[in-house]
């Protein structure tokens, strides 16, 4: 690197940095504190961090080959380069798309909050002691629980690492010292002086494709930073069966998959520390919410008997740990709260979603659905809960999907098509040019093909429809939703019969772990008093068209909540509040785990609701209205398995 | 080394084994489980592992320089060696003498029991598991905890450590497995099968000088196996503040101290499970008594501030700790326990005397005298209790006497002198020819050294009688016990003046000590129901000659009571008991330490005590009469300072 320094503005924030002759983009950045995804950490592999460089191109160095397997032609030539393998050779401007960051714009951090009382486990006392003398030689740790007994009476212990350096903390901050208090039991860290003021928690979602996470200021509850990134483990498998076989597979390999996903943990906790100017150092507790399989793994439990009938996790009730002993960056004798799990394939992410939709004190009967990878269902009210997991597969994250992509800009999101032309209207994500079509669009697209005759109840394309828009590929038919001259990419952008197929398997598989629930407790649709969708693709979804497709039951629209990432926002309640807590230990007791392959029936039930809306129109009154009205009723009786 | 091997014949044991030629005695020992003592382990600096080679000297190899400077002349053609340096040639016949032993044969290991229920913090549960199936699939820790919850109802959690092994630990042990639950609350350990008749717990004393430990059967109470050693620090400072400064004078000796004292630890715990055919991975307990700078040095725990007045521990209340985090070679995951401390320098040992012989509940008024390097008085009864303690100094041990020694075989330990012609019988341990004179032979000798008139109360040796024992030497006068040609060593056994003013120190310490504590709350030698007096030492001690020294005060003589260790005593209770746990920590909280250096009048006192029996010998009636009976009466008034 030569001694020579050029300026580089990352925009849009307009943050500048003086960076030498010869860096790379990828450094600058991290010196601008501007987040940037990253799996790799910068070594070129993972393609995540993703900049585009609007101006003077020239100032950067050559493009590499990394970043011509990672980045189209189109995409190079609109500016965009993988930071990390960017030269910095004179001034730059770069532009950070907003989807590359760690701290995502789309990223759901509200969610519906069920109101909880400030009262989280870690508190903080002010003790100002007398110094020692001979009238008066109690010991440290007697002086120190005494001095705290007018605000904390009930805390009786000194956690053996504190005893460790206590002489020299009590010493160094002259008498004056702020107690760590766990629980109103245990004191587990010291800091100098008055720092009461400062006391922050950090509230993390471990997604088997995403990671989230949240810094609180516990004296508040205010949410003073959040953001997310891909789950580092995402390289060792898209889906956790994956991920299970791999740990299984060599010994280390567990130990390796847990010190990934804490490595992507502490990267949001370290990046959230730096914006809110905060020491990681000085955060004392973080709560967890996670499926069973990222639970296990990140706790380093053996997960071997999740992947194996009858799918027995290691534990179910919560479980507290030092943040040292699972390699968490917080302070490390600081305590981590892993939310209780239901089953083998529910985890503390349902509980969460359960604690957040407080559906175990209503009175009403609720369904909470949590869209992802595995949908979690959730039926019940305070007087019993029944909970399942289907495996609706990635198709809603715009995985096995032809054009899918996630919702990132330029993504289909909305999709309107007329009945009599077959014409089609869509609309992207921030109004970009269409590149690709992410789950929301996809289940849009579907109800408006069914109710445009383009596809049947069964899924099948009707090759009979005089339009440019359907045609036949040697693949089988595909639908055109946008003309290679409108995109981005310079294609056209079509759904595939295969598409239709993925989709009717994962709407299949929600429809059918919902009917399994409510069989099971003789409900009907209209006993349903709220239907709660969770995740951030359940929030973005037209549940109209979710519902025309047989992916929801047919349940009145207005009875329908998006909560955002209500797992999220469990974990949030936890961490501000032991009422949470011990709500959510009852929650995890008290719901009914429901193993959806060992339900008689649930094989003919996936396959009645492969059809749409479904098998037995009989349960879809007001779709069959509509399709009839439109002239899409079927001609023929579907079969029904019963 | 070759491939012949010799046989090495252990007596008197007839323990046999097969040796590689040149091999070491020290590791043939081992092989052949026979515990010989050993500070160095074996690198020939230490001097602690002599043996005895009665014939066929020539098959051992010749003796090294390291011997040489270990072992007298004498004691060399008495075929005296150093294990670890002794190679082995041929075959051998070797004598471990008694004292040399990892245990040692005149160790208290009984003393006084208080009688305790047996109820140890550690309990064993069969639990018997139905294998999970798809009914049935409730977590690993559920199933166990509720297989448990008939025998343990209160038992609700699973230690992380646990349930990382948890999966493999119950399909391993085919669902049939032994739980061991900490405290009732915990489970803290599985082993396989039905091992609830094998429970064993360590209780350990960790003295400056020594470490005793003790093997417990925790279902029955016995003691299996007790074992002690000298403590590994020995040579980081004979005295606890040596070890201090050593401890503070460099990043890391801490560290060091620590690891050295667990080692000894260990390596009684290792000897104790080989003899009790126990596995050290199975001990699932220990509990440690000690002074307070060995308490804190065993626990890391910084010493600095207990050598500073006003002498402040970091802590006093118990502590309990994983084995694993001070490197206890136990179960990694049972629980150490160390007992409460009463101040800087009246420790665990002191409570666990209390706790022995049960002063905290007792009506009558008692004093209990724990003699050692340091000495811990405690006075008092059920209503209040006062402890101190003393720098009695390593007199009593031998240390600092011109021909002292520890109580082995050969020591002097009774003495008796004809007041008129001043001959002297002696009594030696094990009835060996005598090598010099231990703790209870000194304090024999300089009693009937006052009664004789050979010193006077202010210690002075009477150089105008007239006896060839009394003689003068260039370092002032000395008094022959034994004749050279009586003794093993070959040259007379001698008291001399020095030798009496360090004895005078150190009962002196003791007598201001209880002096001290007696002074503030106005008691009188009339007043004591009962003096324990603890600690191997004073177990031997003629209580009559340390009262006529002025040691003890003069307290009618059945009243004096020895129980022998009993500081090791209340580590056992404590193993087997959790209300004699409860009873430690109240004791410890009851205890009023009295900073003896703080003490108004302290050294005046101290002064007083130096002259035999006392300055004030109104306080010594019947000592008084004695001495005027004998003629020995002081003719000129003691100075009595007020």
């Amino acid at each position: 690197l030569s001694s020579e320094t050029f300026e580089v503005v990352f925009q849009p924030e307009g943050k500048r940095v003086e960076c030498p002759r010869g860096g790379n983009l990828f450094d600058a950045a991290k010196a601008a504190h501007i987040e940037v995804a990253s799996i790799c950490g910068g070594q070129g592999t993972c393609g995540k961090c993703r900049i585009i460089i609007d101006e003077d191109r020239e100032n950067a160095g050559p493009i590499a080959a990394e970043e011509r397997s990672h980045l189209s032609e189109l995409e190079l030539s609109d500016g965009y380069r993988l930071a990390c393998r960017t030269r910095i050779l004179g001034g730059l401007t770069v532009n950070v798309p907003i989807e590359n960051r760690t701290i995502t714009g789309r990223f759901q951090l509200e969610g519906v909050e069920a109101p909880v009382k400030i009262n989280p486990s870690i508190r903080k006392y002010l003790v100002q002691l007398k110094e020692p003398d001979p009238k008066d030689p109690r010991s440290d740790a007697d002086r120190l629980l005494e001095g705290l007994a007018s605000g904390c009476p009930t805390c009786s212990r000194v956690d053996y690492d504190v005893l460790k350096g206590l002489p020299r903390a009590l010493r160094g901050a002259r008498w004056s010292v702020t107690a760590i208090v766990l629980n109103d039991e245990t004191i587990i860290g010291l800091e100098p002086g008055d720092t009461r003021d400062k006391n922050f928690g950090y509230a993390v979602d471990i997604g088997t494709t995403k990671l989230a996470g949240y810094l609180l200021d516990l004296n508040t509850g205010r949410i003073v930073a959040a953001g997310s990134m891909m789950n580092p483990q995402l390289p060792y498998g898209e889906d956790v069966l994956t991920r299970i076989s791999y740990a299984m597979k060599g010994s280390g390999n567990l130990e390796k998959l847990q010190r990934m996903v804490a490595s992507g943990v502490n990267q949001i906790l370290i990046d959230l520390c730096l914006k809110a100017n905060v020491s990681p150092e000085g955060v004392y507790e973080m709560t967890a919410v996670g499926n069973t399989p990222m639970h296990h793994m990140f706790l380093k439990l053996d997960p071997e008997y999740l992947a194996l009938s009858p799918y027995v996790p290691v534990v179910t009730g919560s479980v507290d740990v030092k943040a040292k002993e699972v390699d968490i960056k917080m302070n490390g004798n600081g305590n981590v709260h892993l939310l209780p799990l239901i089953g083998g394939f529910v985890g503390a992410d349902c509980v969460a979603v359960i604690l957040a939709t407080e559906i175990h004190s209503r009175a009403e009967l609720c369904l909470a659905l949590d869209i992802g990878t595995n949908t979690e269902v959730v039926l019940g009210n305070r007087d019993w809960m029944l909970a399942c997991s289907c495996a609706s597969g990635p198709a809603f994250e715009g995985g096995n999907i032809g054009q899918g992509m996630r919702a990132e800009p330029g993504a289909i999101e909305r999709v309107k098509i007329d009945p009599e032309s077959l014409d089609v209207q869509y609309w992207t994500i921030d109004s970009a040019k269409p590149r690709g079509i992410c789950g929301s669009g996809l289940v849009d697209a579907l109800a408006e093909m069914l109710k445009s005759g383009i596809v049947d109840a069964a899924g099948a394309m009707n090759k009979g429809l005089a339009s440019p828009r359907l045609r036949s590929t040697e693949n089988g038919p595909e639908f055109v939703l946008a003309w290679g001259k409108e995109t981005r990419i310079g294609r056209d952008i079509v759904v595939t019969q295969r598409d239709v197929r993925e989709l009717q398997l994962a709407k299949g598989a929600i429809h059918a772990g919902a009917t399994m629930l409510m069989r099971r407790k003789e409900i009907t649709e209209g006993d349903v008093g709220t239907v709660f969708v969770a995740g951030a693709f359940g929030s973005y979804m037209n549940p109209e068209s979710a519902r025309t497709i047989g992916m929801y039951p047919e349940i009145e629209l207005e009875r329908f909540k998006a909560v955002g990432n209500a797992a999220g926002t469990g974990a949030r309640m936890a961490l501000m509040s032991r009422e949470a807590r011990e709500k959510a230990d009852e929650i995890s007791r008290r719901v009914e785990y429901v193993e959806l392959a060992a339900e008689p029936g649930f094989q003919r039930e996936f396959l009645n609701s492969q059809y749409m809306p479904y098998a037995d129109l009989s349960r879809y009154p007001e779709t069959s209205e509509l399709l009839r009205r439109l002239g899409r009723y079927p001609k023929k009786p579907i079969p029904f398995l019963r």
